[in-house]
């Protein structure tokens, strides 16, 4: 009988997520799987209140958060920009931190103390993560600031690089400031991807200078009209944790594990973007259609990413183009010409929206059994 | 006040395709737009009715091809295959050609009479379209039927050369009776998609035994069912021809001049898929965002396929990642890193979903004027 | 564990019927619940194929009701009418029934032979259902055709009877050669729906002289087109018969256990139409808002018609207008003041879309414990 | 030539406007007809910010409203309970007005200063618009705000009467303050409809104590959560003024010239809906059906609300049940048949989603001139 409540349990847990994947509401909310050994946390760590210079409460950051299904989040108020402070002077800078966790803390929502510490060229944007005191971070010398946070703890990334408004070729110029950051070991993590922007510059310094892949969304009004209305969800940073925890997810981003996405864009690099690519299309049955040489395939994409794919292997597609598009949440079926009965087949395929560097695409390799 | 009443009328035609493009039934119209020196028309050259095996009248295919924007149809009953014999017993094998004539009269669809020779492989089935008479085509030998076609000046091609119920590996096999009739110029065509496949194979036999490439529906049931309730749309065949009559029609046909089209895949020689690809897009406006090097080029897609592209330019993009899809009737903004301020631009994308030969996709360049 | 599996077997039910409700395919399936005593038949008894002046083969018609989840349909040839008849000149008239019969053989829908006995005014169209052979009802005579459908235990209605092409004022008008069929029991219901016409005369004409009251399609082309696309369901009968068998659809037609439906309308005798209504709206839950005397009652449409009502109760609504509208197939919450907390309350409201006689709507009641 | 240019603004603005309709961004848009002698203003005079318990900065209440299309709007924050005060401590409480004044001064979007008086039963919640200064209401005595916000020159409305927080009946009940309020002449409004809640009790307090009848928003959150994605538009109060002006709007509220809607509810004095049901109604071509006695009216709804009208007429419809739906800002063809040709035609309809008084709806008349 206690089967049958694990089955009932099971069931309804079942329900549940297929009537949420279905649902409005689930339109919105993001899935990515977990792949080997780490859970994947959906994470926007750059985002604005009315706290600096955004136009809503940290609870509506919290209620969107919760929408999209994110894991974790940042208020990345700036330090030195405060459009606001007349009405909301707010001695202490972990306001909206502090108001953040308060919305959240009926949720699994985990919330990370965060400030954007914002500066004219040559030292730019950079946002400090896991920091413990914003308030310490005041300083009239950007070294100082850097300096402080690095003594916080704090996860360093350097913001939109290639944002013309800073650079008007739109391709990032790292500064002495910054190489000397890199170099002292207080700059960790650099925007690949910021509001509608990949950039590819930015993915060659993240290489070059071994700095953590990030996508944020760089939020100030709201993600429904900024994004969600137009048809694209907002970037994101998938980080790979040993749990779902602050303290995982902070080691991780040091770590470097990451990948960032927006929509049907996958950035990062190959030892994590080829396992998350892998993870998310599943085979669901594999077997020859009778009296043929033709291996019928079909795939689920359990992510909420199109993805779009082209053949890799000696075989060819019967009904389906070698370039084709395997779409969020949905199945298809490949029939792969094998010209004679195998008993296992390596299905190959190149995924063309995903880049482990600049204008490079990496190429999945999934074993299947055929009998 | 002439200029005025010209207006008015371009205003009107303006509108009124502008409504239609726009409109539920619009949805169904298929656009493509004309390459330098010929119409573009739009074919199904394969298709059948209650005549045959099929299960509507004639009148029926006139209709959906007239929703689906068609410029050519072809009812191509099958000779040897009639299982509504005991019912419609019909003496004359033209009679399918004469009800859709009749139908289509009133309209701007062209009908061509054409017929279905149909065969146990070596033979397998082919199609003749341009015939003057089906019932002179009856005849217990395929090559007298072959030869009879031919003297009727019909052009002939050979049907779903990969179908797995005729060839189980999916690989299309030339048979010696097809090699003669390619040789005795009487095989003329070949079907590189046929229903929902597109096979590699028949594309490469087309390429070697200089065939026409065809792309058709052979649509049995309803259109709206096999098709359109699926979100496609059925395959066609573009055909470059002179003008908008079946003579050019013919012409463009044994000249090779086609393109088989099925949703957002275009396969084709490259002296016409490229002029095609190069026609769909348009470049609406381009100039440098005040105070960057970054030029915004606006493209226009002003065919019905969704085209995805890939930037082969040695220079970046703002906003867009190097793969990007272009959607049907839709524009999208470009933002291109020149580095410095460039006089002209050739924009250079390889177009993924088109196909000139098995697994090779054209680069499309276009000439943009910055300044 | 027989019990595991009957709960195993419950819930693959309930998902597939889940599944089929929310797909794309289930949008086009009717479904309309029993009511006490009977099972409802949704029936299309009036339907055209090439046999007579239709453009789809008689399969056609066949799986159109089979995705519209029909339980009943007959093609109802035009004996006298016969546009086709050079191409089909088929001698047996029940050719249609015969192969429609085919069609469905591994289904479950009913198929009636029928025929409809076409004359100008002042004998108009018919549809004798339940007919033995339709050969036999070929008689110069009328009188001769009506007597020999009866002999044969036909069930017959009159068609249409405020078309405006018979009728120029759109006003049915009963010829005498009608009177004396009904009088002698020849002529046993009547059309009340036709196409999109709804006739309130007509109904008027079938409450007077105890005619069945029938709602058809008449359809030639395609249901997706004239219909579906459109936003609309083909106009039904919905019959109430003992069990789902041809003979107990007679029976209940004969006995005149019928409402016709098209899209939110119902007509119907009062006798049928309340309970069918009373059916289609369940109490899914019902009691008091804490510390309120507001009783949440929440109810569910479960057919495929949105139902309007206007509130007939003394008390009013908190959040919902005194008109509102229940979807197909979709849940309301209807919060109702009742000023004190009550154990009992009679819901009571009006059906804005049914009538049980022209321009008459009934009010429906359901008790509702609320203890 | 100037006739050209003429012609092609007119045409310009006929393609902005039908793009806009016909758009994402244009689903939005509230549209509402004019009626004689008066221009129809889209207001939301209840509405807040984080300045009192909003959740979003003034600007996006500035921006929704624009996206809705309104003409005049209210940030209505609460005088006495402030939840943001640790953070937004303002010692003037006009600073939400001026800060949407602020964003606003670039569109057409009016706004005006108001405060909403907050106390428990039986004082209870009222708003406070067109006042001159906030400040001066906070006074500890009620009589005393009221009357300094009457010698400000506001116009003052008692909010959500029946809201069950307040009242667990749902019933709202006059208390002796307001009494005294409505006999000083200290308040001049009332909320019919609140939210998602339309009381029928409340309007029949504004047809007994003179009250002009208002719908407002109330909303804290965001209006996409609240209203747009649940497929509602928020409830409106429309104000028929001289000219678009706040002066204007501030007579006609007094004047009580106004209607509260919510979707397809219209609830207003019969005075003010009857006109603008028939402005929302366009006859749009009227002539018989050759041949006929049928009379075909092609009807549309130029406002954004769904009408449901029931026929009134001796005269039947053909093709449309009595009760019938015409979608906002669509077209509809009723076909009436006459019984014989008129020269003139009363159409006559019931508008069933309209309440001129508790279950009262108004019969509307249209002149149709039928030769």
């Amino acid at each position: 009988m206690s089967r049958f409540l694990l089955f009932l349990l099971l069931m309804l847990v079942f329900l549940e997520s297929y009537a949420q994947s279905h649902s409005h509401q689930g339109m919105r909310a993001l899935h990515y799987p977990n792949i080997e050994g780490y859970v994947t946390l959906k994470t926007d760590l750059h985002q604005h209140s009315v706290f600096s210079d955004g136009e809503v409460w940290p609870s509506i950051r919290v209620m969107e958060a919760l929408r999209e299904n994110l894991d974790v989040i940042s208020l990345t108020e700036h330090l030195e920009y405060q459009p606001h402070k007349a009405d909301i002077p707010h001695p202490d800078r972990n306001r909206s931190y502090e108001l953040a966790l308060d919305e959240a803390k009926e949720h699994g929502l985990l919330i990370i103390n965060g400030s954007e510490i914002t500066r004219s060229e040559p030292i730019g944007h950079s946002n400090a993560v896991f920091i413990q005191d914003a308030n310490k971070l005041l300083n009239d010398k950007a070294e100082a600031t850097f300096r402080e946070a690095n003594e916080q703890g704090a996860f360093v990334f350097w913001n939109h690089p290639a944002w013309y408004d800073q650079s008007p070729s739109g391709n990032p110029i790292l500064s002495d400031f910054q190489k000397e950051r890199i170099e002292k070991g207080e700059l960790h993590g650099i925007e690949v991807i910021n509001t509608f922007d990949y950039a590819e510059e930015s993915l060659a310094l993240a290489l070059k200078h071994n700095l953590t892949i990030m996508g944020t969304s760089d939020i100030h009004g709201l993600i429904d009209w900024d994004y969600l209305e137009k048809g694209n969800h907002r970037p994101i940073t998938l980080v790979f944790a040993k749990e779902k925890t602050l303290e995982s997810t902070r080691e991780a981003l040091f770590a470097g594990r990451t990948v960032a996405v927006y929509n049907s864009l996958m950035v990062g690099r190959e030892v994590y973007l080829k396992p998350l690519l892998k993870a998310c299309v599943e085979i669901k049955s594999a077997h020859y259609i009778e009296d043929t040489q033709i291996a019928r395939v079909v795939l689920e994409n359990n992510s909420s990413s199109d993805l779009t794919f082209e053949n890799q292997m000696p075989y060819n597609f019967y009904s389906t183009p070698p370039v084709f598009t395997l779409r969020a949440g949905e199945s298809k079926t490949l029939n792969i010409k094998t010209l004679e009965e195998l008993d296992k087949l390596t299905l190959s395929l190149k995924a063309l929206g995903a880049y482990t560097a600049p204008r490079t695409q990496p190429v999945i390799d999934w074993e299947i059994t055929l009998r």
